[in-house]
């Protein structure tokens, strides 16, 4: 029998995360870490270092999680009042532990600096409480039990936290964690809105599917997380490849990769294994598409050059665009894209090609080419196609879009 | 009288913050544009995508704040619950608003895609509540009052929230804020690392100082936040003038701008009140460069073309680099890249031209040459001026820092 899944919750203390001045990403790592061992997160609070608020938190988070974790609040100075909201919470006073002490005096001889008074503080936890060893750092972990739940209190600062994490807290939980197993694969989509995406897949976003499926949008990219969960690795991992394969049928070409991938990734190993390079012309991404192309280590195997050809002299200079194309057109149509993209790979000498003009505001709109549009030409081979698309966002969304766009033609068109 | 300070609570609701799969930055960037208006932030918390946890974090905010903020659990699909928990929490029941379904379906129209089912969903919000408008996305967000305290449920989508944020809640909440004055000013530094800065300007950041001063450095720019709060805007803007003046004469000219400024806006009003032009030529940089420059609205102005020369060819080919150049001293060498700066410059026939060149990682270091080794030229109207770098860090920060680089020296040269 699997027991009732044991739920937890993380608190973040310190005046620094509340006044926005540090981002906390101590609680999405913990929160990382323990989903691994089959635990979810709750819920999570930020307080700022002040007694009430801290013992506040630790009543709230002990009403719906079994494992609390707090960090910050534990340094030295007098702002620092983690210890006493946990004695208050536990209800017993602070006591003086002279093993500790010891040791954060030796910490100081080592690194050939005198102890400051202060820092004996750091040496009180509350009575009957266990200490989480700090290898990096002079701040003791708390660790304490009460009603059938486990309370924990690391320092703030990620490095010690981490190690303090992986050394003492999650071998602690795996021991209390019920015998159960999590898999979670990642499905990254790109070509459809979150909503489509939704639809496409019908319920299985619900609550209390197994898989669990969530849907995140991030720049255009959306990701569809699968959180299988079961008895064993072997039966999760299953239960996560028939909900994979599931939804790759439902979404087909709109699955462009796995995990953390990206779409220049992607492009990059495709190029790569069909032994194909290419070239790109831009004007508004500005150089855009070959920064994401040239993201990738190893990218100068298969991409060999770009040009922005930012004016129309430096179009028709570089990739010999001709200049009435551009007086009858504009510099911003179907016509000049497709001479970009053809001028690129004649010029490069590469099997590939990407043009790409547009018109990425704030000005230069007109009724007839608004800003956000955009004609993106591939020459695959010498056979060329223009995609026009309208991105009505504000700039830098639009030349995003619009380099994320060249990279789905090349990723679906190298996948013929 | 300066009244009672009114205090704020934030509401995190998503189940993908909730896994540690996206770390929360919604929360600080409410928490510092409060800060602006002389709202602090009493408490956040982070809860998953569950309506009864959406209602309880309502309930535990509105304990100790008067201004709720929720952001995330607004877009169209089954997992986003945060308009029904809304409606529970103010007692009434969710209405459909025609005015905000025309509004969702004219934004499909513009864009030329149909509407699915779904996003009608979004169109409905608590009987009573007023809209926030959103100006980038499909989901309105939510304003309501209770028992004298304001709730807000704005999207989780960072340029939705943010353009929300400050179009319609900041406006709302400073009439109801105290009449103390906020001015904030920043300076924006490179040149330096942090603890330089920090040594350089004393004890300006202590604590209790008035005005206060934050450093914070991201990606290479230090900013210093000079926060100044008295009880009329004149004396504070006096008090940030006086701390600002003393900081740029510490500092010199690491400072090279404020507020929210990037070096590549800078060197943009710089070259267009010089009326002169720049090309640039990138190997390791791979378009980088062009798209930091390009990223500045208006950039047509001065900046005409770029080439991402990522092979010799390339660069032979492209730049009328010597053969005999590379072969003799290496792709990454300051010959080449000053070969590649006097080729784009007379390329181009533009006044000033950049060729960077380097080693960005992870293979292809050596003792001699390691990774991280970039060479940064600049031709200004024919004085060539090279900079060698190794920066210790992995491809994307190499990268970044070796175009950051680039644009300094512009911005210094253009200065004289």
């Amino acid at each position: 029998m699997v027991g009732r899944v044991k739920q937890a919750s993380i608190i973040s203390i310190g005046n620094e995360v509340l006044s926005g001045h540090t981002v906390d990403t101590n609680a999405a790592y913990i929160e990382r870490q323990l989903r691994l061992i089959g635990v979810p997160t709750a819920s999570s609070y930020t307080v700022a270092d002040l007694q009430p608020a801290i013992v506040r938190a630790l009543r709230l988070a002990a009403e719906e999680a079994d494992i609390v974790i707090a960090t910050g609040g534990l340094g030295p100075t007098d702002d620092d009042l983690t210890r006493e909201g946990f004695a208050e919470f536990l209800g017993v006073e602070l006591e003086l532990r002279e093993d500790l002490l010891v040791r954060i005096s030796e910490m100081f001889q080592r690194r050939g600096v005198p102890m400051v008074r202060k820092n004996a503080g750091q040496a009180r936890i509350p009575k009957g409480a266990d200490v989480v060893p700090n290898e990096w750092g002079t701040a003791p972990g708390i660790v304490a039990e009460k009603d059938g739940k486990v309370f924990f209190a690391l320092p703030g600062v990620p490095r010690e936290m981490e190690q303090m994490l992986a050394a003492s807290v999650l071998p602690r939980l795996r021991a209390v964690a019920p015998s159960q197993a999590v898999v979670v694969r990642r499905l990254r989509c790109f070509g459809a809105g979150e909503s489509t995406i939704a639809e496409m897949i019908g319920d299985a976003m619900l609550r209390d599917h197994n898989p669990l499926v969530n849907c995140t949008a991030h720049t255009g990219v959306i990701t569809l997380e699968i959180v299988a969960t079961t008895q064993t690795v072997a039966e999760a991992e299953n239960l996560a490849q028939c909900q994979e394969t599931r939804l790759r049928g439902l979404l087909g070409p709109l699955v462009y990769g796995v995990g953390e991938e990206t779409l220049a990734e992607v492009v990059g190993r495709q190029l790569q294994r069909q032994g194909k390079t290419l070239a790109v012309a831009e004007s508004c991404t500005g150089g855009l598409l070959a920064k994401l192309i040239t993201d990738v280590p190893g990218a100068s195997r298969y991409f060999t050059r770009g040009w922005v050809t930012y004016s129309n002299e430096a179009k028709i200079d570089e990739l010999g665009v001709p200049p009435e194309l551009i007086a009858r057109h504009g510099a911003v149509s179907e016509e000049v894209a497709q001479a970009m993209a053809r001028g690129a790979r004649a010029r490069a000498g590469t099997d590939y090609a990407i043009g790409i003009t547009g018109i990425a505001g704030p000005d230069g709109g007109t009724d007839e080419k608004p800003v956000g549009l955009v004609y993106v030409c591939s020459d695959f081979e010498g056979q060329v196609h223009t995609v026009r698309q309208v991105f009505p966002w504000e700039r830098s969304y639009v030349r995003l879009r619009a380099a994320q766009t060249a990279l789905d033609i090349l990723r679906r068109g190298l996948d013929r």
